[in-house]
């Protein structure tokens, strides 16, 4: 039978796909299912729901209720944690730049490095300065991965992931979506998503 | 030490709080900590975020994993599940029915058989003649009870309690709240708060 394997779709600017992206290589790796990381743009999605914001600052109670409920998370996950003083950011560059690295396999490391730096250390990674730091961190050559992440067959690969999102019914993130098409939305239905990929 | 406590605010329309509620007691029981169970209406918390109906109706695509969602949650907790024709339910009357029976000690094992009903067996919980049957079977008498549940003595208190739930920022049902006054929102916080109440 062929390894079970299980699709991650994530926006880096969203706050409960940060402990869900820590934690999904060495539960997948228990669970024997291989993932692979699909970054998306959620803005899109968010703005046919009517939204031209996160909902977390549209609601502020809803707001105020996941920041410390995210707070809880990392504690309990040893994950540094600092609510970021912009929110959401625009994450164009730094989902493009997951696409190069994806391509080159030191992707998942670029995705958990973007993370922790927004939401672990306050980093704005709106900032071209921010990604190419995090990039030099990885060993990479930064203006070669820059150029490549804003070249025509990168944005178009990131158009074409989120526009499969949507036609995935995928309304926020994270999501895992099984092979059989089962989707699992949330950073506590991580569990449940790889349970249901071994099926 | 005083036995940990912890607050269970619940609105009957809601989907995840029926497997909160048939969770809840013995996971309380299990963890030392005595619940308190409190009925409240959402409809005034919601229209405050601008909402007229629930946001499972509002986002068709949320609403569509929800439902899913709920159907493998209940299938792994063997809890009986049918997509209820009627979505969201006006559970004034059945709220208030359960603040007599919380007064009276039968108010658990009512707010059991309600989510049961309305989830498990597509039942109107809207209709008097749901609630009369669901007291019945639990050998109340539906009239005295029902008339009870009507008093402005009883009405007053369910408006209070959906004030108190907005004043403790609550935006949501299952919300379970600690005496410190951390919140925890949803069935999949349920085990969390538990853990919380013991600190």
């Amino acid at each position: 039978m062929a390894v079970p394997t299980l699709d991650f779709w994530f926006e880096f600017a969203s706050t409960y796909s940060y402990p869900a992206a820590m934690r999904i290589a060495p539960l997948a790796k228990v669970a024997g299912v291989t993932v692979h990381w699909h970054p998306f743009m959620l803005g899109p999605i968010f703005k046919a729901q009517g939204w031209t914001t996160s909902p977390f600052n549209l609601y502020p109670p809803k707001g105020r209720n996941m920041w410390r409920d995210l707070e809880r998370i990392c504690g309990t996950l040893q994950l540094p944690f600092v609510r970021p003083k912009l929110f959401p950011q625009n994450t164009l560059l730094a989902a493009r730049v997951a696409l190069v690295g994806l391509a080159e396999g030191w992707g998942e490391d670029y995705c958990r490095a973007i993370y922790r730096v927004e939401f672990g250390e306050d980093r704005n990674v709106e900032e071209t300065e921010t990604i190419t730091e995090v990039l030099t961190k990885l060993g990479q050559d930064a203006g070669t991965v820059l150029t490549r992440a804003q070249s025509d067959e990168i944005k178009s690969q990131l158009r074409a992931n989120t526009e499969e999102a949507q036609r995935l019914d995928i309304f926020g993130s994270p999501t895992f979506v099984t092979t059989s098409g089962e989707l699992f939305w949330g950073n506590d239905r991580l569990d449940a998503a790889l349970d249901w990929a071994k099926h």
